[in-house]
C-alpha cells in the first residue's frame, strides 16, 4: 500500500511526452488535449505539412519548416498565419517590415509582428537599417561620423585563479553601453557601463580600454554635464564609482569629518540603529529599488530575522560566517545586483539625510597593485558600488549556460570607528570593506565558498595605549620603590645583604573598547608572573620559618616510684607530659592553610554567577547589559577584556562578601581558628616562638595563669571556670595586660645563641657519621630540645641580662610601612600587637596575595581557553596542589624545628 | 563630502517621472529618450490626439482614449495601429476577430492580436462564442446538455479565526476546474481542483458542494478511469488526496507493514539518510518538479545548509522553530506550492522505489469534527497533499491585492517509529503531521507567526515500560526484604521494637530511546527521596551515638606537694594528665567527615569531563558519539535520560578511580586518617568505646603496651622506638594478637549499667533545678566520668564476672548480612574485626550511601534545570551544608557524651 514505482510515461506514435505533459510530434496537429497524457494528434496532409504556432491547425509554409514542424521565415521577416481579423490562412506569409519613415518598423523578438525599431537606428539612419558605415553593436546603431569612445576589450580577469576570459555579456554590451553613455548620456547605458567596471573590480590599469578605462575616459570628458548633489565625484548621468585617486584622499574622506549625528547604546530614539539603505541596480543598469539593509540583504548566511537585524544595532559587534554551496549561490543569484550604500540620519531640522558610505575593495588593482590591501590609508582607493555575487561576467559564450567563473563577496565588513576624546558616541563616517573570491565552477554541488559578514567597532587606541603605558609605568615605578622599601625592611629583619626582586602589580584598568587585546593579555601575563613570583617567595619563606614551642610546665614534685626488681621506693622528678606540646603542634599544623575565605566556595560562587546567573553575557560585545539572552537572539562574540573585567569584578565582590561574612559572623559566632589557637596556648601553658626572618619574628605568650596545665580533667575544668569568672590574673606577658601576641625584633646576640642551640638540634639531620649510633643523636636532640626550652623560657623571663628585651608599641608609620625603624642592637624589642600578626607566616595573613594570585590564575586560564568552567576547575586544582605542598612541607619543617614526631601531626 | 539630500526629481510640463525613469504625459509623444530624466516630449495635434502603444507617434483613435492617452477598443476587438508589414496607419482600427470555423479566433489577453480561442469553446459551440444556454466559467465553456458536477460554493473557512470568505480564486476556478476534470478528465484541472480541496484542509462536510465535496463526487463517479500504480486510493488523472475514510484505516496504513528497508546510524551506505522527495504543483495544477527535501524545502526557519540537512540524518532528533514576520511570508510565498511527499528506498534488486508518505492534517474536519487531533489512531483520516503557505485562497476580490487571511503550516513534524522487537533499525512507514495556523493579515510588518519543524524518533515504549516496572518491582521487593532484614538486625542491636522504613533503590537502567521521560523522572525522584531518607537516617544515627574514651593511665605514684599556707609536705596521688584524652577527642572529632573520596574534586572532575572535555555532547539526541561539535553543525536537543546516563556513569567512574587512588596510593604512602587514629589510641593509652545502637557498637583497644603514656618527650620517643624495633608485646586485646578493633554486641545487663552511670553524667544537661549550683553538677559529672572510666576499664579487664564478654570471629553469613545471629544474653560478645568497621559511625564507612546520594542529587538538579554547572555547584553546597551539620552536631554529641570541653575540639 502506498508503493510507487519510479517510471516515466510510455510514448506512442504521433505524440511524445516530457515530464508530465505531452505534445504532438512535428508534422502532427492537436485534435484534443486534456492535459497530462491525454493528447490526440493527427498527421497533417502532404500539401500542408506545417503546423500553426498554436498547434491546432495545419498550414502551408512558404519558406520551409523549423525542427518543431512550424513555419520559418528569414530574419527581418514576420510570420503571418492569420489575417488581421483572425481568419486562418491556407498558406502562411513571410512579410518584410517597412523600415522607412515614418513607420520605422522591424520584426519583434518573436518574429510575428512588426513593431517600431530601436531609436538609435532611427536617429542614425532615419530607417530601421544600420548598414555600413554605421556601426551596430549591442542592438544599438551608432553613426560612424560621431566621435565614439575607444574600442573596448571585452575580457574579464579573475586574478585569484589566474583566469582571463572573454565575457559574453561584455562582448555584447560594453561597447554599446559605452557609446550610448558617451553619445547620448543614456542613464541606463551609463549605469550598465559602470556595473561592468564594478564587475572588473574597479581596477584601473594603464591600458585604458577595459570597462573601467572607458568609464574613466567618459568621466574625464563629460565635466560639462555637472555634478550631482554637490558631490565632486558624482558626474551627472554617470554612476558614482570612485572617490578620485589623489594620494591621501581616503584618510580625508574617512577621518576629516565626523559623521553628523551621534549614536547611543540605549534609549527609544532612532539613533540606536545604523539605518543603512541601498540603491540597487541590475546589470543592465536599470534602477530597481531603495531598500534597507535590514532583513539580511548583505548577509549571505541564512539566519532568523532577529539575528540578522542585530547587525545594525549600534554597539553590537556582529560576526557571521558560513559555507555556502556554489549550486545554491547560482540558484539564488542568477543575475548580479549592484548596490550603492548610504547611511540615513536626521538633520537638526528634522529632515532626513543620506551619507554615502565608501567601499574599500581589497581586490581593486590600481596600476597593477593591490593598493587597498595595505594598512597605509593614504594609498587606499575608495570606491562606491559593489555586488554580492557576479555569475554574469564569467559566462563565456552562451548566456544561457553556467558561468565558467563566479565572483562572490566573501568577506564584507562594516567598520564603525569612534572618534576619540568624545563621550557622546561621535563616529567617523563608516567604511565597508569587501574581499571577493573567484570560484572556478566545476562541480557546483560539491563546491562551496566560505562567506562572512561582520560589523566592527573600532577606536583609535594609541591614546589609551599611551595612557595605560604611563599608568603602568608610574605604578610600576611605585611598585619598585615599594619593593625596595620592603627589601630594606627585610634586610634589617634578616641582617642579610642579598637583595632579590619582589614587586606587586595588579592591572585593574577596564579598557573601554575591545581592541588591542594583545597588549592587554601581555599586561595580565606580566601581572600574573610577577604575582606568581611573589606567591612562590611567600610560600618558600613560610616553609622555612623557625619555630619553637616553649613549655612553661615544671615538674610538680617528686614521684615515689617502685624501683624495678627491688622492693624499695625511690623518688624522682615527676615527668612533665609532652602531650600538651603535641596538641599545640598538631593545632599549629592544622591552621597552616586556613584562609580568610573559603577558596572552593569562592571559585564555585564565581562560576555560579558567571555561568548560571549569566554574568558572562556581560562580556559579549554588544550593548545589552542584560544577564539573559533568549535563544533566538544574536550572540555577539566574546571580548577577552570584558571577560577579564567581569570575572575579576565578581572575584573581588564575592571575596569581599566572604571576608565580611567570616569576619563579622563566622569567626564571631562559629569558630575563630586563630584566636582558638592563642587561647589554647594559654590553657596548655605553652608559648610559641616564631622567627620568620633571622632577626624578626612573632611571639605568642601562652604561660598559664594557673601555673600548671598538666593535670586531670577536674583541675582543668576548675581552671577554665575560674578564668571564665575572672578570678585569675590576666594572661599578658606584662603584668595586668592582655597582650599575648607580639612582633619581635631580636638582637644579633640572641640570634647567635638561638642558632648555637639549634645547631645541635638539627645536626642529626646532617649526613650520617661513623660510629654515630642513632641513640646518640636521639639523646642529643632531646637534650637540645630541653636546652632550647630552658634558654627561651629564661629569655622571656628576663634571666639573661646580656640578652634582655623591651616591650613597646609600634609607631604608626612603622605599621603602615611594615618595617621597624629601631635596630635591636643592645636589646631585643617586643612590639605589642593588637591582632594576631603571626598569621603572616600562615596563609591566613596573606589573603590578599593568595586572592590576587587566584584571580590572575583564573583570568590567565580563561584568556587562553575562553572557558570559565575550565578556569574554575584549574584554579581549584592549583589551590589544592599548593595547599598540599604548603601542608606537607610545612609539616616537615615543623617536625624538624620543634622535634615533635611527625606521627602526632595528624 | 558624500552628503546627499533625500529628494525626488522635479517635474516639468509634458513629462512626469516616477522613481528614476520618466515618461511623457497623456497626449504627448516621445521625441527622444536617453533614459532617466532626459525625455523630450511633444504634444500631439488635435486631430490625432491618441498616442501609439510604443509612445513615439500620434494616431487618431476611432473609439476614444484610455486614461494613458492610448487608443481603446471594445472587448473582443483588437486594436490595429500598423498594417501587417509595419506601415503606421493614420487612424487606428478596432477589428472584431473571426470566431467561426475554421479560424476560431478571439482577441488575446493584451487585445492586440487575434489568436485561436480556448478549446472548450470550440468543443461546445463550434465557435469562439459561449452564449447561453452554454455556461462560461473560469475562462472555459461548458455545454448545458452535459452532466455537470453540482454547483460549487466558493467560500473558504478559516476556522481558527472564525472567518469565512468568498475566495476570488475559488470563484474563478472551482466550478471550471471541477467541470473540466469531470467532463474531460483534464489532468491540470483535476490537480487544481485537488489543490482547492487541500486549501480547504481536506475537510469533508455533509454538504458536498465545496471543493472537497466536488472532488469526492468526481472521485466516486470515475471508478471507470482505473487506478495508478495499483494504489487503490489513487484514481487515474486525479490527484491522490485521501486514504479513504474507513475506521481503523490509519493504523492499517501506518502499522500493518514495515517500511521495506532498514536504516542504520553509522556507515557509508545510503540508508543513514532519510531520502524524502516531493512532487510539487502550483495552485493551477501544473506539475513543477521533483525535488529532494534537503536544502530546507519544508523548513521555514532559515539556517545553514548543513544544519538544515541534519534533519534527514537517520537517528537525529531534529527541532527547529522561529518566528517569521507575515511580510516576509507574503514576500517569499506569493503563490502556494503543493507537495506530494515520498520516501525513496532501494529494493532488493537495486531498483529505486518510492513510498508515499501519509499526512496527518490536524486541522482536517470530518463531519464537522477535528478527528485528527485525538490520540485514537482509528479515528484518523490520513491525507496526502499539503502546502506550506497559502496566501491565495484568502484573497477576497482582487487577485492583485494582499490576502485577507493567510494559512501557514506552522508545525510540521515527521515521525519515524521504530518497530519493537527488532534490532536492525526496522521502522514503520513514516508519518508527517501538520498543524496549520490561520493569520488575519492586518499589519504584515508587525505581525509574525511561530513556525516549527521537527523530526522525531519514537518507539512503542509500553513493553519497555512494563519491563522497567517489573524490574523495579522485583528490585523494590528485594529492597523491602533487605530493609526488613536490616530492620531485624537493627532491632536486635537496639533491642527496640519500633520499626521505621529504610529502603535502597538505585535506578541505573539506560533507556534506549528518549521518550516517556516523565516516568523516568519519576523513578529518579523516587530513588532520590528514598536515598535522601536513608541519608538522613544515617546522619541522625551518627549524630546520636554513645561514645566514651577509656583512659588506661593510672597515677605513677604519689606526688610530694607543699601544702598551702603551711610549711609541711603532703603526698597525694599524682594526677593523670587529661591532655591525651583531649588529643584523642580532638582527632576523633576531625575524622567525622573524612571520606574515601575527595567530594569537591569529584564534583569538579565530573564537571570537567561533562563541560570541558565535552561528554555532555553524548547526551544530544543524535547518532553521533563524538565529544566535540563544530559550531556550524546542528545541535540536537538534550535527552534527559542520556544526560542522567552520562553524568551518572561519569560520577561512578571517577568515584571508582578516586577510591582506587586513595586506597592504593594515598592511604598507603601519604596519610591514612583512620589507621593513624587507631595507632594514636594505642600510643596515648586510651581505648574508644562506641555504642551505635543500644546493644551494639565498636571498641578500639588502645591500651599502651608500655603501660604508661603520660610522660615526657624522652620517654615517648623511647617507647615509639622500642615498638618500631619490635621490642614490646603486641597491641591486641587478647594476648599475642594484633586485633585492636572489635564490633561489640553487649548484653542488656551491661547496657543497663552503662545507662545508669551515663545518666548521672548527662543529668546536668537537663532543666536547671532550684538550688542546683553549677559547681555541684560540675563535680557530679567529673565523678560520673571517673566512674564510667573505671567501670568500662574494669569491664574490658573481665573484672565483672556477671558482665563478662567473649571474643569470637564473625560468621561469613553474618558479615555478608551485616547482622548477628547470636544474641548476647548472658555474656557480651566481641567480634574480631580485620578492618576498621567502626567507620560505620563516620562518613568514611558509608561512602556508597553518600556517593549515591550525591549522584542522585546532582541528577535531580540537572533534570530540573538542564544545567550541569548549576548541578555541580548545588551538589557542592549540599555536601558542605551536611558536612557542617554533621561536624557541628557531632561535636556537640561528642562533648556531651565524653565530657571533653568543646573548646578543645578545634
Amino acid at each position: 500500500m502506498g508503493e510507487v514505482k519510479d517510471s516515466s510515461f510510455s510514448t506512442a506514435p504521433g505524440w511524445s511526452c516530457a515530464g508530465s505533459s505531452c505534445e504532438c510530434e512535428p508534422g502532427f496537429r492537436m485534435v484534443s488535449n486534456n492535459g497530462g497524457s491525454s493528447v490526440v494528434c493527427e498527421k497533417c496532409p502532404e500539401n500542408m505539412s506545417g503546423v500553426t504556432q498554436d498547434g491546432w491547425n495545419c498550414i502551408k509554409c512558404p519558406k520551409g519548416l523549423t525542427s518543431e514542424g512550424k513555419c520559418k521565415c528569414l530574419i527581418n521577416e514576420v510570420l503571418v498565419e492569420r489575417s488581421v481579423d483572425g481568419v486562418l490562412l491556407n498558406e502562411a506569409l513571410c512579410i518584410r517590415c517597412n523600415g522607412s519613415e515614418p513607420s520605422f518598423s522591424a520584426s519583434d523578438v518573436l518574429g510575428n509582428r512588426c513593431v517600431r525599431c530601436e531609436q538609435t537606428f532611427v536617429n542614425v539612419s532615419k530607417s530601421c537599417d544600420c548598414s555600413s558605415p554605421n556601426i551596430l553593436t549591442g542592438g544599438l546603431c551608432f553613426s560612424a561620423t560621431e566621435s565614439l569612445p575607444p574600442k573596448a576589450i571585452a575580457t574579464v580577469r579573475f586574478g585569484q585563479i589566474g583566469v582571463t576570459l572573454t565575457s559574453a555579456w561584455f562582448l555584447k554590451n560594453l561597447q554599446a553601453s559605452a557609446s550610448a553613455c558617451w553619445l547620448h548620456s543614456n542613464l541606463t547605458a551609463c549605469q550598465a557601463l559602470g556595473n561592468m567596471c564594478v564587475m572588473n573590480m574597479n581596477s584601473l590599469s594603464s591600458s585604458s580600454t577595459d570597462a573601467c578605462g572607458l568609464f574613466q575616459y567618459i568621466y574625464a570628458n563629460t565635466a560639462r554635464l555637472g555634478i550631482v548633489h554637490s558631490i565632486a565625484y558624482w558626474r551627472h548621468n554617470l554612476p558614482w564609482l570612485y572617490y578620485g585617486d589623489q594620494p591621501g584622499l581616503a584618510s580625508q574622506v574617512l577621518e576629516t569629518n565626523h559623521f553628523p549625528t551621534v549614536f547611543s547604546f540605549k534609549g527609544k530614539n532612532k539613533d540606536i540603529k545604523l539605518q543603512f539603505i541601498a540603491a540597487s541596480y541590475d546589470a543592465a543598469g536599470n534602477f530597481l529599488q531603495w531598500q534597507s539593509l535590514e532583513g539580511g540583504i548583505l548577509q549571505l548566511c541564512p539566519d532568523t530575522q532577529t539575528k540578522l537585524n542585530a547587525a545594525y544595532v549600534f554597539g553590537t559587534t556582529y560576526e557571521q560566517s558560513c559555507k555556502i554551496s556554489v549550486s545554491k549561490i547560482l540558484l539564488d543569484f542568477p543575475n548580479p545586483i549592484f548596490y550603492d550604500l548610504f547611511l540615513e540620519y536626521n538633520g537638526d531640522n528634522g529632515q532626513q539625510y543620506l551619507w554615502a558610505v565608501p567601499v574599500l575593495n581589497l581586490d581593486l588593482q590600481y596600476r597593477e597593485m593591490y593598493v587597498n590591501q595595505g594598512s597605509n590609508m593614504n594609498n587606499w582607493l575608495l570606491t562606491r558600488r559593489f555586488f554580492l555575487v557576479d555569475a554574469l561576467s564569467g559566462k563565456e559564450n552562451d548566456m544561457g549556460k553556467l558561468p565558467r567563473v563566479i565572483r562572490v563577496a566573501s568577506k564584507i565588513s562594516i567598520s564603525i570607528r569612534l572618534v576619540s576624546h568624545t563621550q557622546r558616541g561621535n563616529i567617523y563616517p563608516p567604511l565597508i570593506t569587501i574581499a571577493y573570491t573567484d570560484v572556478l565552477v566545476q562541480n557546483p554541488d560539491t563546491q562551496s565558498v566560505m562567506v562572512s559578514f561582520s560589523v566592527n567597532y573600532e577606536m583609535n587606541q594609541s591614546e589609551a595605549q599611551i595612557q595605560t603605558d604611563i599608568t603602568l609605568g608610574v605604578l610600576g615605578g611605585l611598585a619598585v620603590l615599594w619593593s625596595l622599601l620592603k627589601t630594606a625592611g627585610w634586610k634589617r629583619r634578616t641582617g642579610s645583604s642579598v637583595i632579590d626582586l619582589q614587586a606587586q602589580q595588579f592591572v585593574s584598568v577596564f579598557l573601554p573598547l575591545p581592541s588591542q587585546e594583545k597588549a592587554f593579555v601581555t599586561y595580565i601575563a606580566c601581572a600574573f608572573s610577577l604575582k606568581a613570583l611573589q606567591f612562590l617567595q611567600l610560600l618558600v619563606s613560610q616553609l622555612t620559618i623557625d619555630i619553637f614551642f616553649i613549655d612553661w610546665e615544671r615538674p610538680k614534685g617528686k614521684v615515689l616510684k617502685a624501683v624495678e626488681g627491688k622492693g624499695a621506693v625511690k623518688s624522682a622528678a615527676a615527668p612533665v607530659s609532652i602531650w600538651r606540646t603535641y596538641f599545640i603542634a598538631n593545632e599549629w599544623n592544622e591552621i597552616q592553610t586556613v584562609r580568610k575565605i573559603n577558596p572552593v566556595f569562592q571559585v564555585l560562587a564565581v562560576l555560579f554567577f558567571l555561568e548560571v546567573v549569566g554574568f558572562s553575557n556581560l562580556a559579549l560585545m554588544d550593548s545589552s547589559s542584560s544577564l539573559t539572552r533568549s535563544s533566538d537572539s544574536y550572540m555577539a562574540p566574546w571580548s577577552r577584556i570584558l571577560r577579564f573585567g567581569v570575572s575579576a569584578a565578581l572575584w573581588l565582590a564575592i571575596a569581599f562578601l566572604q571576608i565580611i561574612f567570616f569576619a563579622v559572623f563566622y569567626e564571631r559566632f562559629v569558630e575563630d581558628k586563630l584566636n582558638q589557637f592563642v587561647d589554647l596556648c594559654c590553657v596548655s601553658n605553652i608559648s610559641v616562638f616564631i622567627l620568620s626572618h633571622s632577626c624578626f619574628g612573632y611571639y605568642i605568650h601562652g604561660r598559664s595563669v594557673h601555673g600548671h596545665a598538666d593535670t586531670n580533667m577536674e583541675e582543668m575544668n576548675m581552671n577554665l571556670k575560674r578564668e571564665a569568672e575572672n578570678l585569675c590574673s590576666q594572661r599578658g606577658l606584662l603584668p595586668n595586660t592582655d597582650g599575648q601576641t607580639f612582633q619581635i625584633s631580636i638582637s644579633r646576640k640572641m640570634r647567635l645563641q638561638y642558632d648555637r642551640i639549634h645547631e645541635t638540634l638539627t645536626r642529626r639531620r646532617g649526613p650520617a657519621r661513623f660510629l654515630d649510633s642513632s641513640a646518640n643523636t636521639f639523646e642529643q636532640s632531646t637534650r637540645a630540645y630541653n636546652a632550647m626550652n630552658k634558654f627561651l623560657s629564661s629569655f622571656i623571663d628576663h634571666v639573661h641580662k646580656e640578652m634582655d628585651y623591651i616591650v613597646k608599641d609600634k609607631l604608626l608609620l612603622e605599621r603602615i610601612l611594615g618595617m621597624e625603624f629601631m635596630e635591636p642592637i643592645e636589646k631585643s624589642i617586643f612590639y605589642n600587637d593588637e591582632g594576631h600578626s603571626f598569621d603572616d607566616v600562615l596563609y591566613y595573613g596573606n589573603e590578599t596575595t593568595l586572592l590576587i594570585f587566584d584571580i590572575l590564575f583564573f583570568s590567565i586560564v580563561d584568556l587562553a581557553s575562553q572557558n570559565f568552567v575550565l578556569a574554575a576547575i584549574l584554579t581549584y586544582l592549583q589551590q589544592e596542589i599548593f595547599r598540599f605542598i604548603r601542608n606537607t612541607v610545612g609539616q616537615k619543617n615543623l617536625t624538624s624545628k620543634t622535634l615533635v614526631d611527625e606521627r602526632f601531626l595528624i
